[in-house]
Formats: C-alpha cells, sequence, structure tokens
C-alpha cells in the first residue's frame, strides 16, 4: 500500500491534488495522533462521565496539547469495474511560530511513548510539520501584520537582532545622503525577512528597504517625496506579499476548509477526540457550550460516521457471522481481511489509484490508521447491505446504496469508558445502558477504604471507575451487567468490604436529606433518574 | 573537539567515568537547553523586573517547561605542564513516564525552532532522552511501588492491556489445578514487565508468576503455603529490583546528586534559568520564596561564576586590551581564541582527555556550550589574574590562585533584560544602576497611546519595555542612559507625544495621592526607592 507523506517542503505541490481528491471522493476517512491525551487526573475519562462531562473534559486537555499528524484518505467508486480508487494523505503537522505568534503546547509524555513506539519520526515532526491556524489566529496575525506590529512579539534572540540592525541603519543615516546604500546581512536561520523589512520601514522615514539576490537586505537613503512614492507602488504588492504569508501560516486550514465545503461524508474511528481537536487546531477555540460545539461541528461535517461506534452496535451481529474481534481498528481491519467467506458477494475492490512516495504502513501513523478505517467502513456497509437486502439483490451496489443502509449510525460518535456508550451530534442525548452503580462501605471498625485497593480488587472483573464518598465508603462504576454483577458476587462474603447495589435513597447524603426534607417531588424525579439511569 | 553524548543506552556504562571526572575536577562548566522560555506576555522578562519579580516570573515558566539537554564539562588542572584536561558530557534528558508517574510538559514554539536551527537531534531527545526526577516524585514513585498501586496510572491503552491479562488469568484459574502453568505473551513495546507482574500478583492470592526466556509471563496454579514461601524468598529480590526500577528512572539525577556532592566550583553562561532548571526537576519543586531559593541554591553550589556576569563587569577593561565582543557566549569564545596578544602570557593549555564519540561541535548544543563556557572562564581567570598582578609574577598558577582573583565575581549571577544587572546569591539584592524611567504623554486631543507603536518608536535607540499607566500615558524603562537620554532629545519636538523624566510625585496617581495625602514618611521613603532606584 502507498500513500503520499505531506511536509512543508512539498505541501504546495501537493495542494490541488489533494483538492481535486476530496471534490471527487465519495466519502473521506480521517485519522489524526496527538501530543497528549488527558492533561491531568481530573480530565482523565471515568465510567460516571455523561456526555456534556467528557466534553469539558477533553476540552480541557485538547486545549493544552496540539496535533502532531492528521491522515486522509479519499474513496471515490468506478461504477464501471465496482471498485474503491483511494488516495492517502499523511500530514505531518507542527505550529509555526511567526512574529507575535508563538503558540505553547504541552505534551504528556506517555503519550509520546506511545509514538515513539509506532515509529513516529520526531525530527520530521518538528522541522518539517505543516502550520496551522484556526480563524482568530488568522485575523490576529492579519490585523497585526497590517499594522507592522511584529516585531513586538518577537523572543529575545530575535528581537536582540532586529535591535542591531536598528543601530546600524541609525548610526548610518545621519551621516549618509539621499541616495546612499547600506547593505545588512540578515541573521543567521532567518526564514522570513519580512518581518525585519516591515519593521526598519516603519521605524525610519527617510529609508526604502529591499532584497538582493545574496538574501541581504538593501537600505537606501530616499527623501519623502520618494519614500511616499515607493509605498504607494509597493502598497499592492505589499498586500499581496502579506496575503502569501497567511496562506502560508494557514498550512493544513486550508484543506479542513476543503473539507468543510465539500460536505462530503466523513468516516473516523473513535473519532470524538480528533473532531474535538480539529475544531480547536482549524476553526475556533472550543466553545464553553457543549450544544453549541455538537451544533457547529453539525453544521461542519453533516454526515458523519464512527467505526468504532458501528462496530459496538453489530458486534453479536458480526460474531453470528464468525467474525469475532474486538474495537481495536487493526484488529478489525486484519478480522475482516481475513473473513473472505461472509464479505464476499460482490464485494467492491479497493485499490490505490497511483504509487505515492511513502513505504510505510504502520498502525497508529494517521496516515495508514485512516486507509483502514476507510476500508472497515466499506466492508462493514457491504456486510449490513447485503444482510438487510436478503442477498436478493444481485447487483453491485453505489455508495449512496451504502448510505441508506447506514443511516441509523449516521452522526453518532463513540464515548469510551463513560456512562453512555456515544454521542448522537445531530440529536438528542442517549440514555446509558450501563448498570447500576455499586455501593462499597467498609465493614471492619478503623479500616479506611483505599481507592486504589478497591480499583485493583473490582477491576479483574472488567474495567471499573472508583468515586469515594468518605474514608469509609466508596460508588463503583462498571463497565456492563456482566463485570457488576461478578463483583457483587465475589465480594459476598469479603471480611473488610460490603458490596451492594448503589440505591441513591438511602446510599447518598443527598437522598437522604431529600427523603426526609421537603423538596419538591419534581427535583427528585429528575435527581433519581440522574443517579439511577 | 571531542565529547561524549550520552543517551539511555550508554548512560550505565559511562555512569563511573562521569562520578570519576567529576570528583577529580577543579572546576565544572555546565549548560542546559529547555523546551520553553517564557510560558505567556506575562512571564516575559521586563526591564521593570527586579530579583524577585524576575524568579516569579522565571519560576512560573519552568514549571511548565523541561530540561532537553544539559552539557557538563569537567576541567583539571595538571601542574606539571600548565596544562588543564578537560572531558565534556552532553546528555539528553526525556522524562520516562512509569506507572502513575506520566508527566506533562509545555513546549514554546519558538524555542523548538531555534533548537531546529541549531541542529538539534528531536528523535535522539524523546527516544534515547535520560529520565529524571526530583525528590518529590521519587519518594511518591517509591512508595507507590511499595503499596503496589502502580496499575491505577496507567493511561488507557496500557490499562486495556493489563485488563486483558487479567481476564485471561480470571478464566483459567476455576478450571485449572494447583501445579498448572498459563504462559501469556506481554503486550507489544512494553519496556517493563514489572507492573505486570507485580499487579497479577496483587490481585490473584493462588497464582505465582515469573518470566521465561522468550519475555513471556509464566503464570503458576500455586496453594497458600507456597505462595507464601513464595513471597518470602522474593521479598528481598522483590526489594533489590524495586531499587534498580527506581535507579533507572532517577537517571540524570545521580550525577546532579554528584555536583551536589562535590561542592566543586559551577561555571555557567547567563545561568540563572539553568539553575531554577535544575532545581524544579532534579531537586525539588521550586519554592514560593525567592529567597529559600537563594539559599538552598548555595547550599548546593557554593561556588558559583557567570561569565556572562564577569564580561558584562569587565567589558570596558577588555575593550582596552583590544578584545571587543557581546556578551555572545560564541563571540566571546571565538573573540578570545582569535586574541593570542594580550592573553597569551603563560597562559595555560586545555585539551581533551580522551577522544569521545561525539563529533559536533555546534553551539547552543548543550555540550559544546559548556565546554566553551568553561574556556571563556579560564581565560578571563588569566587575564584578570596576571592584570591584577601586574605581570610580575613570573610563574603559572594553580586554579586556586584564579579562584582569589576571581572571588569578587562569585556567586552573581546575571540578569537580562531586567532592572538590576544581576543577581548575588550569597548577599544582599544589589542596587539598579538603570537610567531614570522615561514618562510619556499624548499631547494631541482624541489620540491614544500605543504600546507597540511606542515601543517601534523607542527600540530604535536600544532595549525599551512599556508599561501604560491609561490610555494616554505610559512609562517606559530603557536598557541604559545612553538610550533613555537619546530617546528624550530625539522626542523632544514630537507633534504627538511629551517626553521627560519620570517624577514619581508629579506624574504617578499613588504619588499625587501620598503628596496631598496624610501617609507617614516612613512608608513615603520605601516608594521613591522602588521608583527611582
Amino acid at each position: 500500500m502507498n500513500m503520499f507523506e505531506v511536509t512543508r517542503q512539498n505541501f504546495d505541490s501537493l495542494f490541488p491534488k489533494i483538492e481535486y481528491a476530496i471534490e471527487n471522493a465519495d466519502f473521506i476517512s480521517i485519522d489524526t495522533e496527538f501530543t497528549g491525551l488527558y492533561y491531568d487526573e481530573h480530565s482523565k475519562p471515568s465510567l460516571f462521565d455523561n456526555s456534556a462531562e467528557r466534553y469539558a473534559k477533553l476540552r480541557y486537555s485538547v486545549q493544552k496539547f496540539t496535533l502532531s499528524q492528521i491522515g486522509l484518505t479519499m474513496f471515490v467508486r468506478n461504477a464501471k469495474d465496482n471498485c474503491y480508487s483511494t488516495q492517502t494523505y499523511h500530514f505531518y503537522l507542527f505550529p509555526f511560530p511567526f512574529g507575535s505568534y508563538d503558540p505553547r503546547f504541552s505534551v504528556q509524555t506517555s503519550s509520546l511513548e506511545f509514538l515513539k513506539k509506532n515509529s513516529f519520526d520526531f525530527n520530521k515532526w518538528v522541522k518539517q510539520g505543516i502550520p496551522f491556524l484556526n480563524n482568530i489566529q488568522e485575523r490576529n496575525l492579519t490585523n497585526e501584520m497590517a499594522a507592522g506590529y511584529l516585531f513586538s512579539g518577537l523572543n529575545n534572540d530575535d528581537e536582540t537582532e532586529l535591535q542591531s540592525l536598528c543601530s546600524k541603519v541609525a548610526a548610518w543615516l545621519p551621516n549618509s545622503k539621499v541616495g546612499d546604500i547600506l547593505t545588512l546581512s540578515l541573521p543567521k536561520g532567518s526564514e522570513s525577512s519580512y518581518v525585519y523589512h516591515t519593521d526598519l520601514r516603519m521605524r525610519f522615514a527617510h529609508i526604502w528597504t529591499s532584497s538582493n539576490p545574496f538574501d541581504q537586505i538593501v537600505v537606501e537613503h530616499v527623501d519623502k517625496v520618494k519614500r511616499q512614492l515607493l509605498e504607494r507602488e509597493n502598497h499592492s504588492s505589499h498586500q499581496e506579499y502579506q496575503k502569501q504569508q497567511i496562506i502560508q501560516l494557514l498550512g493544513f486550514t486550508r484543506v479542513f476548509r476543503l473539507l468543510q465545503i465539500s460536505q462530503k461524508p466523513v468516516v473516523g474511528h473513535n473519532l470524538l477526540m480528533d473532531l474535538i481537536f480539529m475544531y480547536d487546531k482549524f476553526h475556533n477555540p472550543l466553545p464553553d457550550s457543549y450544544a453549541k460545539f455538537k451544533q457547529d461541528i453539525h453544521k461542519m461535517f453533516p454526515s458523519i460516521f464512527d467505526t468504532k461506534h458501528i462496530h459496538y452496535c453489530i458486534k453479536r451481529f458480526l460474531e453470528s457471522a464468525l467474525l469475532f474481534t474486538t474495537g481495536n481498528l487493526k484488529e478489525l481491519y486484519d478480522g475482516i481481511n481475513q473473513n473472505t467467506t461472509i464479505l464476499a458477494m460482490l464485494q467492491p475492490k479497493i485499490k490505490h489509484t497511483e504509487s505515492g512516495d511513502f513505504p510505510a504502513s504502520f498502525p497508529h501513523q494517521a496516515g495508514y490508521d485512516s486507509y483502514m478505517c476507510g476500508v472497515v467502513f466499506l466492508r462493514l456497509c457491504h456486510f449490513l447491505h447485503f444482510q438487510e437486502s436478503g442477498s436478493s439483490h444481485f447487483k453491485p451496489c453505489s455508495f449512496k446504496d451504502y448510505l441508506v443502509t447506514m443511516k441509523k449510525f449516521k452522526n453518532s460518535v463513540n464515548l469510551i469508558r463513560a456512562m453512555v456508550s456515544h454521542i448522537k451530534l445531530d440529536g438528542e442525548e442517549v440514555l446509558s445502558l450501563r448498570p447500576p452503580l455499586i455501593f462499597v462501605q467498609s465493614t471492619k471498625a478503623g479500616t479506611r477504604l483505599i481507592s486504589q485497593q478497591l480499583a485493583a480488587w473490582f477491576s479483574m472483573y472488567g474495567q471499573v471507575d472508583i468515586q469515594m464518598m468518605n474514608s469509609r465508603e466508596a460508588i463503583v462504576a462498571a463497565t456492563n451487567f456482566h463485570c457488576a454483577r461478578e463483583i457483587i458476587s465475589a465480594f459476598r462474603q469479603h471480611p473488610l468490604i460490603k458490596v451492594s447495589k448503589y440505591r441513591f435513597w438511602e446510599h447518598s447524603k443527598l437522598g437522604q436529606r431529600i427523603l426526609w426534607g421537603s423538596l419538591a417531588i419534581a427535583t427528585v424525579s429528575g435527581l433519581v433518574l440522574l443517579y439511577n439511569a
């Protein structure tokens, strides 16, 4: 399998090709890699989280971290030979500082460890990553460029360099006459002389600057009239130059805007975090309001599919067709590729249209993951379509036919380790299917419960999360009914703790207070829903 | 020039050599590289900062960022041939996540840009960097290891892997009998099986685990008696293993502790930031109190020299001997090496004792910078020593002789862009030698002052910082008297603004209030000092 690796070096030349591929795609699959998962213990996913709480946690972390890779695979069907052509683009992303724009981002050590294990190239990331801006950053930079205040954000080293250029001009100017020329070397490693030209011109009213072929700045002593003339002459080319600079700095955001405009179906695997990252880094700072986030994302991408959610829903169905896999993308991809019997009939072929220049196909490289995800989606579409239509339609079907079949999964995005299994981007919040909470009490006098000890005991039976109520009582959320039943049964006779189903009325202080207190029924029923849903 | 590049791969084998070199050094020069300089605009250095304010700013930033490289050069004098042997060690540093220890750190984009321009190898950094812990992190990890709660801090992927191992054991155990064996493969990419062994044993009372030569975990079904026996047998080897793990995780901190114990003179160039970073990452979280920080650093390193500060103090003196350089380390090093006439007499030779394996000698690589800094220090020692002793001593001198000459610079550490030029680590705060502040008023009705515009106008004459008092008044701090004078003279006739010396009594609201108000004289004199120092 081949794909295009996209870096700062070839981004501009590949851009028209990417644009064409997006415009012509039937659907586009996406994967991202990032510098961290959760910023602190409070933002760690927990089985106690509902959708809005999860959004708040993810928002907090995403604001700290950044995207390091994004993979896009464009799938387009050729009806003649019932074949999907694909193009995969594997982008390295790294924010590029410019003037006062000097973003800070966080890194979670274990996430870099994870990338490292999956052959991530950190030199390529920092040295060749494509920049990006969200709308606010773009606006601020545009304004600052227009005002000419870029240097104020320079770091100390660059400012010292600029300072030194200015001193040279300041020393030379009074001792020179109109028409004299001063040639200045640019500081080593400067990627753009733009800031220097802009700043020198703004500070000295009687000079004009230009570049020579040796990448030096040529300063000419000019009179007021010539200066005004040159400014007028250069006004449009100056503006053009500013526009070009912004386009360079926008980088991947330009691709993101194409995706938005295209309104094509977007497919990802467990892609909530990807969506939140893309919103924050390419669109706008994440809103406080979860509802606003859902609305905006739905407007940007009106047709989203999450293969992890689809697998979760049809797991039993796939098993009945002898396809056993976990929700892990690589396992799902391998399982589907090995299982030729159930999925074979009239299955479309999938191929790469052109050989690219990227030989690696490692899982957890964003490009390859986006490809695997798109393939899995197509296979699941086909499987479900022919299951539902009862195999009576003996002609190959279009992608639109698939979309009709998959409608029930549209805009449902998987949630890991939460109170609910998924988020509905275009509808009401879903109800929890998790088992009731478990209540734990210390039964031995003087014994305090330790959250880690409880986790160690219970997690043997499945994923659990613990919330301490006080030093002798805790609530446990378990991932499924089986796990909850096992825990209650296994610890029935335990010498140190008593486990039981959590009963709000009996076990919570609030419940007790309500039961004996005087709150209105309306409020109470709301709380019951909250705790027993 | 050669030096040793130290990574996770050769750290253990080089450690005894490093230890020997530290113990035998006459002095040790240090340089570090880090992931960021200042975290936000509020923590940017300003000419308005006094020492304590600067410490607070640096503390805030250092807590966010981390060290990426540290360079040490050990200098030892051989009296026989009046020659200093040197050994340079160039360490890559990267925090290593383990169990619940999963540090997050920030990155400033322009700082990575800076490292990139200076040939920094980001793959070596992340993939081969040596870990480190401060005392608190070491204590927490030791406690958690002893309690066996490591898994609670695992990220979701690793926890899922551990979960899957547990499920396999839980399914197998009831259907097996004492003596039966279950072999489990470790998750891909696990660097340490320690967490898995510890956790399985803690969760299942009737198993014992060991490793086989294929890096698998062998689980044996054992009875209570055998389990207790094995636990007792393994107690000491288990503790030994935990101790070894901590030693691995301590990494560079072990070298830092050797530096502390040695109490050898430490030399750096503009090394305040290096000291603050080392305190936070290898010793303890930085204290709130600036006085406590100074005390602690002085206890750790009782003899510190800063070549940037020394250069600042003797700049005129060096110029009289025809050595003209800025305070930039590379320029200073080159200048001193080119200027053979004034510094030559009885100058000690400097050489590397052994050829190491690191060919690169780039500025801003911590190892090379530490080497340059040590060489500059020795040359400045020699220059000052023979200047002061009037060239009448015609025998080579010992390093102790140099230390006597340099005593006046001991424990003075340079401050860039601040109200004072340096910090005295073992004494009272120094007084400011900066020029008086400049007061700026808008003179045209309806015109607001814009901080960036003022900075653009004034910084032509030297470094300046602006503090807006309100929309029509600002205070300007200039780096030196020359710059302040030039500004006041250049803007005397300006059509939009009026500049003058800042007079606290006249220009500040507080001054006005005090003048006309009723505050006691004691308070007033304190404030005058603050604003006019």
